[in-house]
């Protein structure tokens, strides 16, 4: 079966630097804040900053732990050097090494996730200097699958590729001339040496993209997949992951006491009539 | 005008101890982490945490900078010594001071946000040893008012008194047997010394509890508030934080490119058929 997801680039590109530039000014920002990781995400998100706002007002954050591949800091270099951004370089090494240290065992997962939080404490506190708001770098089949760090890298003000499949975000990336190495590469967290999402993840993007536009965007139900040609297994692997994920997409759930209650009855400004 | 804040505290205990141990086994855990602050909140989450799973289960984590109050650290562990609670202490001084050292120059509030943010980063990675959940402690005025670090003390699995004011949590605690210390101190993040919650916020929990309680939970309008005794100075100042702080309470936007985007067609599982 041929499922395309095919996106109209010039129209998203359009939309995307329209929703950064709008959404940053009703803030009272002018400008953004953006981890480059040397990744495809975060170089996209860079460069549609860039667009929206000018590069003299985005700062790239470059932040490495010590046994970061070199070739990652490169790949970020470039995209600074070409895209004239402002930026900046601080080492997670000092501050997530104390925890490292403290306990000898702790797995890649652990080590993983302290480091995306550093990460994010840096991020946040830059905004601070620069006056800029946080742009996240999150695409929607990292955040379908939970593939992200919970209060890590999902952190932001503002998400411009979350609706877009990484499959996606590459055929934008294309277009906005991103650097052929850092098209090129294997997606990685790069959170220790020859870890690739691909390989972590037990599929290639461009299988699960297809499956979940089926059934997040098309509202396919298992049938419907089935008849399409994916295996019974790898549906249900990949919709458990959907599922057991869900906490990753919502704010902490508030157990309910009061007539009115935050993520309950109290959700939007548009609900409060003050 | 007579505004009744008093809870049913026998009542409010049960819901919130059923609450945690019900999310808790149907999230497939047994066991609790908490951040023990020496605070009010902290205090009365980790009692309740206790009732609900037994003293064994919870894990009370005391995380001071070198330059916190003794006291916090002593008061916690009066807690810890009274509930029979686990606990682990962990300095966060070597995660933060290489921040800190590299901008002399840096705010008392970025200094705060630091600490609080890697408060959260070692009450996750201690739920990977523990294997329990993560239980938040803020309360209904810090979360309305913004009064809490963004990704810092926010984050968590569950919270059980985010529908509670501050001076209904004091109500609770009184019920649950906090140490009278706690009790009585004045509220403080604690995050340098000096500081003070109504110090800092310009007002008292139990002026700001009242008006929030009109407004949020009882639907007045300014005028109303204004007829029930309150300036309208201080209506603004308060109203003025609440919607500033909106951003807070939801999770990051998405830029909407497809017919389905997590956040607004996409946001319980429920609505999800496969």
């Amino acid at each position: 079966m041929n499922i395309d997801l095919s996106i109209h680039v010039d129209l998203a590109r359009k939309i995307l630097t329209g929703f950064l530039r709008s959404e940053i000014t009703r803030a009272g920002y002018s400008r953004g804040v953006v981890n480059l990781s040397g990744g495809l995400d975060s170089a996209v998100t860079a460069a549609l900053l860039v667009e929206a706002l000018g590069a003299e007002n985005v700062m790239a954050l470059r932040l490495p732990y010590s046994a970061s591949t070199s070739d990652s800091l490169e790949d970020a270099q470039q995209m600074i050097n070409q895209f004239k951004m402002q930026s900046q370089t601080f080492e997670i090494t000092k501050m997530v090494d104390p925890l490292f240290q403290h306990d000898s065992k702790m797995s890649n997962t652990r080590r993983g996730n302290i480091m995306a939080r550093a990460r994010m404490i840096i991020l946040y506190d830059q905004t601070e200097v620069f006056r800029g708001l946080p742009i996240g770098t999150s695409n929607k089949t990292e955040i379908l699958l939970g593939y992200t760090t919970l209060w890590g890298d999902m952190c932001c003000a503002l998400n411009p590729l979350g609706d877009l499949y990484k499959t996606q975000v590459r055929q934008l990336a294309r277009a906005l001339n991103i650097p052929q190495r850092i098209l090129e590469k294997a997606p990685s967290a790069d959170l220790w040496t020859g870890q690739t999402d691909e390989g972590e993840l037990g599929f290639t993007y461009e299988d699960v993209d297809r499956l979940l536009y089926l059934i997040v965007d098309q509202r396919y139900n298992r049938e419907d997949c089935i008849q399409a040609g994916f295996s019974p297994e790898f549906l249900e692997k990949v919709t458990d992951r959907v599922r057991h994920n869900q906490f990753k997409r919502m704010m902490p759930p508030i157990a309910k006491l009061s007539n009115r209650t935050m993520g309950y009855d109290f959700l939007y400004l548009r609900d409060w009539g003050t």
